[in-house]
């Protein structure tokens, strides 16, 4: 196969229907930023959208402007464009609260679906929060429920007529694996379970459709490839042929059929805003609205276009420039099995990360000793793959890495 | 007695120890904000802090904020300024979630602290969302708990040795009225209760001591008198010595003892670490702490001082110039046992508070038929005081809130 040089590269940039979306974000000079998986860039649009939030709609509306400046209507307006990308109809999405919280009034919700059995299967590789809030909840329940986790590839032969509920992360935070949503859904019902699915690495990256793929319930990420904003709220899916039979474990006064009568007994809001608990932080809402905007001005299909090509681009010149330098493909080869990420092993994965960040090029690490390379088409150009590559090989044929300093605490997801 | 006079007041301002404090808030030309209880005012401060935390942080510094921002520190920080202002010891409180989250959170623990016991005792007119969550809660324990409502004239006297947990908003968002903290957690202690206050409408309004009164847990929220803006993450509060034995039921990964291992079993993070769960709104928490350091430039004594004074001049300005129009007072006349507002009842309340704010006078109205009106120490001058209840006269005496539009949806709290 012929090398792939960096003309080809700039070449495909030129080419690139998406190009023009990178003039949307403010990224710093001399970056690349492979880390939108964990933290997505900043849209040029949200600085003023913020202040204006700040300035106009808090400092001089105050009050006025849960109804002047309609944010009593952004969390579903949000939630509305947010559907849009992960397939879901109007009216079966809410923002709000984070993943975790999120989490946790689905799957109450769906073990109450399924009184009778008690097992939550999960793989042992998702993201930990989601086995930790399944377990908090099932300790909290004290009535016999069971985490029980496999490893992705028992599924879906593992699901039984056991399972009250299927909690699986759509795309793996560590591999970037992705499950076929459609075939692990349909599994899941024919054993007669709840699906629940966790889009924290798909919404924005990756095609999803919840209503075609009959999925029950899903969460997922504002501040990932939605581009919202450090700790962006959250989102969540009930399908519309449940949202009358479920009992949100989290009934607060926001997702109350009258909430400003304010009455002392709850009774749950008509569809999906029975899904709102308190009041939403509004200045984070702003922001996330803005970045979401700007995933809808393109199909989700050309987006993903973009990101195998680019990911498979990515794989292809780590193994080109590379080669001998100790680093193993952690991701699925097949790009139909991979989200918007590489991860690639390295015995000594921690400096060598932080060698690549002090020369610009920020991904992220994970234990025990894998690189994270998020890709995000909305803002990545192909010319930044090889640049980035040729930084990589220079960490890693250096000696650099050997100095890179650990840092006791480092943030990252 | 003597009629008060604008001059009155206008002196009682020049002689304000808190008069240079109004400087740190930016507020509307115009309009005399009364509904701090609500949605507090707008810090000067506060733009150029959230906008650094935009552009620079996020925009600038990205992923590596959490470390270089110091972003991972934040609820902490925060949490031990709010601590300082409602008696709590470093180490104590925590911010992030909304009160209605964190309140489940806490209800749980509580409840896990007396698995012999099934009474959560509250008072009916407490806030509804906090009996919605503690009724959802039972729902989802299924274990026989119940919520029992009482009369806030039958506490502490209803505490009995069937009581789990007391579960009471120190300051009521109806009237005003206050709770003696000290003698209920007493009560509660006696009767082998665990206590949980709301701090809502107190923290930042009145003097708190939660470790004098020896409270056992708390929650509170940012964007009333913290002045921390629309939605800004709550806060909760738990006793150095019950931290070690709760589990609070929402365990996410933020609240794990090592959570960049991403370890498959949740272990709780020592201290009030544990209460985190998911990534918290950075943006909205910037904010929050802009608002909370103005209320730490002074003893809480002195707002205090100045809160109940401007709340009793209120009271009778209105007694004086508003005689014989139809208004009723709702707050208690003691001061000892009125928080940091005065509500008064009108047949008219709705389209009444409606042709105020028309004409600058912000409160708020809640049903059925009562006008509230915040006092803000920090912003609140005492001319304003006069001016308010003129235009609350010249209204009540007036045809113009019988034009006053209703709005089908007002949001308020």
């Amino acid at each position: 196969m012929a090398m792939i040089t960096r003309a080809d590269l700039a070449s495909l940039d030129r080419a690139d229907p998406l190009r023009d979306l990178r003039g949307r974000f403010s990224l710093p000079e001399g970056v690349i930023y492979l880390d939108g998986n964990s933290l997505g860039a900043l849209p040029v649009a949200t600085p003023a959208r913020v202040a204006d939030v700040v300035r106009l709609e808090w400092g001089t509306g105050l009050i006025r402007s849960w109804n002047d400046a309609g944010w009593i209507d952004m969390p579903a307006r949000i939630a509305g464009k947010i559907g849009q990308l992960v397939g879901a109809p109007e009216g079966s999405v809410m923002t709000g609260d984070s993943t975790s919280v999120n989490l946790f009034k689905l799957l109450g919700a769906a073990l109450s679906l399924r009184p009778e059995r008690r097992v939550i299967l999960s793989e042992r590789s998702n993201f930990p929060t989601d086995l930790y809030i399944a377990e908090g909840l099932a300790a909290l329940l004290a009535r016999g429920h069971r985490l029980r986790l496999v490893d992705a590839g028992e599924l879906p032969g593992a699901i039984d007529d056991e399972t009250a509920v299927v909690m699986l992360t759509h795309v793996n935070y560590h591999t970037g694996a992705m499950f076929d949503m459609a075939a692990i859904t349909r599994a899941a019902h024919a054993a007669g379970a709840v699906m629940l699915w966790d889009l924290a690495h798909s919404a924005g990256a990756v095609p999803v459709d919840l209503a075609g793929c009959d999925a029950d319930l899903a969460v997922g990420c504002g501040y990932k490839f939605l581009n919202g904003g450090p700790g962006a709220p959250a989102f969540l899916y009930i399908a519309g042929r449940l949202q009358g039979d479920l009992r949100l474990p989290l009934t607060g006064w926001l997702g109350h059929a009258a909430p400003f009568a304010f009455e002392p007994g709850y009774r749950p809001a008509p569809g999906i805003a029975r899904a709102m608990v308190g009041t939403p932080p509004m200045l984070s809402l702003a922001a996330l609205e803005v970045g979401v905007d700007i995933a809808l001005q393109v199909p989700m299909a050309d987006i993903r276009t973009k990101s195998v090509r680019q990911s498979s681009l990515f794989i292809e010149l780590v193994e080109q420039e590379c080669a001998g330098l100790g680093l193993r493909l952690v991701s699925p080869r097949d790009a139909t099995m991979r989200g918007s990420q590489v991860s690639l092993a390295h015995a000594a994965a921690y400096p060598v990360m932080q060698a690549l960040i002090a020369r610009g090029v920020i991904g992220d690490f994970r234990a025990p000793d894998v690189l994270r390379f998020g890709i995000t088409p909305l803002y990545l150009g192909y010319a930044e793959l090889w640049d980035a590559v040729a930084v990589l090989r220079d960490v890693l044929a250096g000696e650099a890495w050997r100095e890179a300093r650990f840092s006791a605490r480092q943030k990252v997801t």
